[in-house]
């Protein structure tokens, strides 16, 4: 059986240039599918028709409005193609609007001097960490485990008269387990519930606006990584005027860093 | 004399719905202008056709190929305008071909509950941090003072046998002093070195691809602030396979959170 994540990603070709595709009812979230599918959904179709050894260095998504149930839309165009780095624009229209864009640089990547000066945090196995219960919540948390080390969400009956912290730090992986590749730590970068939520104790209306993704790893990276989970370290810098900012990191269970992001919130108070 | 920040960004209408500028000798870098007066022109063409009180939340400029002397051309889309976010892809041409693009979220932005976690540094006022020289230096770094107060650019004769910190703490304001507005901010997001250069001591051939900036103080606020100097922090996560991230926050004076930044740059080695 297909892994619901592929479902998501799933494309076919429209006959005019474009792909086709479905809102992953699998993935659903309040209102619309979880961003992180549509992120996946997105760079997916701006590697289609690259080069063989073209991988990702970035992605920004910008959530233009909430998608509906039913058929996508995605047209994708290189805007530029230097010698080793190409630029690809995409949209994702329903109905003829359009309900999402991204840009992505693309890359031919060698091997050079490296050196990350960024360290995972000391944090438990996540073997060690239970699982935070999904059953019964919207569809989109059962497609991942999640085992907070720090910073569960605990949702209050009123909010915190003083704010929280915004930091999480958790193990997360997709539920069934999936090999690691692009598409998935693309749609990880998403997983962070909104640091508003935590640092008031209660939800508000609130959802990305934009979601930016670096790269730092290669296929071969991330193939090896294969289906374990992955230490996500998630904050935020500030909260204000209608929008809160989120910075992300994403580690393999060895302390390199496969993605960082960042993104920007909105939210009603 | 008009201020050369605001002839960088100065643009004409084209007739044709774009807008037409000048690639601003001012700025001029390595190859080609610095990149944070071609985000800060970007952004200028995102807003100019949008509702009153309309600001900026992120904006994600790609630099796509190195810009030339002369004539540039813009092009702004509003692709979807909510009741209260907007969304605006722009594009730069020289000679019929793409060399940057960038996608700005807008909004109508109201005061609502406000929370900012991170806390600027203790460090001295910028009268008391010694300017770093920039006379007989690239045309765009005279056009900046800096203040350094951690991670001074000190290039070595030979790299460093170890990797020194990406980090740089330092005071920054346009040079001749100007007021600061979203424009000049987002190109203040640009001003810190690539960090390569701080770990590895010396300079190879590099250049920003991207760079995201979010938005996090109201026009009136940034009015306020005039033309004082604004503290910025930087860092960075990882080097690899070509490309290196980095990561800043600018603040006031004041410790009020303006804008937070990331951007990949390319290098070689």
């Amino acid at each position: 059986m297909e892994h619901p994540f592929d479902t998501a990603c799933a494309l076919t070709r429209t006959g005019d240039g474009r792909f086709g595709g479905q809102a992953p009812a699998a993935y659903w979230n309040m209102a619309g599918p979880f961003g992180g599918t549509t992120a996946a959904v997105l760079l997916r179709a701006a590697l289609a028709d690259q080069p063989e050894g073209i991988e990702p260095v970035a992605l920004t998504v910008n959530y233009c409005a909430p998608l509906v149930r039913g058929a996508i839309t995605i047209g994708a165009l290189t805007v530029r193609a230097g010698k080793s780095v190409r630029h690809v624009n995409v949209e994702m229209q329903q109905e003829g609007g359009c309900v999402a864009t991204a840009s992505a640089v693309l890359a031919s990547r060698r091997d050079t001097w490296a050196h990350q000066p960024a360290a995972m945090p000391d944090v438990p196995a996540p073997e060690a960490v239970p699982e935070w219960p999904t059953d019964g919540r919207l569809p989109w948390l059962q497609r991942y485990e999640f085992r907070f080390v720090r910073g569960p969400w605990r949702p209050q009956t009123q909010a915190h008269a003083t704010p929280q912290s915004a930091h999480s730090t958790l193990w997360v992986a997709d539920r069934p387990r999936r090999p690691l590749d692009f598409l998935s730590l693309a749609a990880l970068c998403d997983v962070f519930f909104v640091r508003a939520f935590h640092v008031r104790g209660h939800m508000v209306p609130a959802g990305t606006v934009t979601m930016t993704v670096h790269f730092h790893a290669s296929a071969a990276e991330l193939a090896a990584h294969g289906d374990a989970p992955l230490l996500g370290t998630v904050d935020a810098h500030t909260f204000t005027r209608n929008f809160g900012d989120q910075i992300a990191q994403l580690w393999s269970r060895q302390g390199r860093l496969l993605a960082t992001t960042t993104q920007m919130t909105w939210f009603k108070e």
